[in-house]
């Protein structure tokens, strides 16, 4: 079978950017998952001795403690400071613009509307920076049973790695039926570009198969897209690889999450030219 | 010939106001035409002596000036002021809005899209609130040919009396290609509601007639919104009217601009039905 990789795929900047960080802060350990692929979090561990804390109670005064690409919560960043260890900041610079947006804006007395999903770490971080007048809402059908105040001011974010279309839809409903929306496109330019070349792509193939984290969520994006025009496999390593799902298929077209590091995708492309 | 006439239609709050301050200031003078309607202009003139002056030039010390439901653009006012004369403001609150947030954001150096008509008085006064950081657009299309720097902030406000889908276009375009949209939705729940009940009846009638000024644009809209639907004429008063149009027609729907008094759609009616 032929095999095509996405014009645009994988590692974006900003977990490019952690994990050089984490690679220079030998023996230091991350709050929460550094990046959503576990295979690239034990090489880490393997090559670079960096550890994992899943909770802030487990980090010990001395530490050096990595925060992971997606940001975490204001308060546990507080409570990191007290606890007198070396902070390293790995949050996503296209992470910290909406966290920083939705403090000015609550300041300014916005209704924050933040479109994410709300058990996702970067949005519990982004929201974090807000007070009680901060609503996630993860699809337009959620707002519409929403009845907010007269006369509210908005201010609307999005989950980096969210489809531009469906945060169309969103800010399109409030500014129909709101005089003051301001919209912040927070969503990454790296998603867009890996978007839009899953989307190309995966109309001229027979089948897709997307690489990256079941937790991810611009790989989730990258399957829904995909799933829309052919038949499309979302697999985290070559181990989930299924032989059948490519009988009868000519080309095979591949794309990968913004977590996917190059030698799960290299590993994956060499499995699939055998069938 | 049935007659059936729009569930919203005519006389909005802004002009009604407009013309309650007139009556109660005989022999006053408006600047610029009060409203987009000649006839009901005459009736001022002939009720009330309320004249009208085409240009500051004109307007004398001691006069009593009427600024028009439009608004009038900031250095009018200023040279009025300058002249001692006494101003009284029946610019429509929904016009003083857009005014005031173009003067707002164009002091937090947002660059400001004003979706309107350049000629019209409405947007000549508005953007009169900003500096050379105001861009006024018609259309889509006229938006995709400006190249805008890159990273400005943007603030847009559309003429009260324009569609509100065609203002999703013009917002979406931005909000696609930049990181900062402020959304100010200007669109008059007036136009929205006469715009609706239009859109309804068209759906229903053999024929459709839209009365109002043909410079105002709100009656342009209802005319173009008629148009899509059924074969539609827009009319001033009773003697545009012409038999032929009607012929083999069962049911006529009528709809009328913000700006039509309410005599003149009812002498229209009574020739409708002779039809």
């Amino acid at each position: 079978m032929e095999v095509k990789l996405a014009s645009s795929y994988g590692f974006c900047f900003g977990v490019k950017r952690a994990i050089e960080i984490a690679e220079t802060h030998k023996n230091a350990a991350t709050m929460g998952p550094l990046i959503h692929n576990k295979s690239e979090i034990n090489r880490l561990k393997d090559d670079f001795n960096i550890g994992l804390y899943e909770s802030i109670d487990e980090v010990k005064e001395g530490d050096t403690v990595i925060i992971r690409t997606h940001g975490i919560p204001r308060n546990d960043r507080k409570e990191l400071k007290s606890k007198n260890v070396e902070i390293i900041n790995a949050t996503c610079p296209f992470v910290t613009t909406p966290q920083q947006i939705v403090k000015k804006m609550t300041a300014e007395n916005y209704h924050i509307i933040i479109f994410g999903d709300i058990d996702h770490p970067e949005v519990k971080g982004v929201m974090s920076y807000g007070d009680d007048n901060v609503t996630v809402v993860a699809n337009i059908e959620e707002l519409e049973k929403i009845v907010f105040k007269h006369n509210e001011k908005f201010a609307t974010v999005a989950q980096t790695t969210k489809k531009k279309e469906e945060y169309l839809q969103i800010v399109n409903y409030l500014i129909l039926r709101h005089k003051i929306v301001c919209v912040f496109n927070t969503i990454c330019d790296a998603t867009f570009e890996n978007q839009d070349a899953a989307r190309a792509l995966s109309k001229e193939v027979d089948v897709m198969i997307v690489i990256g984290g079941k937790t991810s969520s611009n790989t989730k994006q990258l399957y829904s897209i995909c799933e829309e025009n052919v038949e499309s496999y979302l697999v985290e390593d070559e181990n989930d690889l299924k032989k059948e799902w490519f009988e009868g298929k000519k080309l095979c077209g591949v794309t990968a999450g913004a977590s996917t590091p190059d030698w799960i995708i290299k590993n994956i492309i060499e499995q699939l030219k055998k069938y």
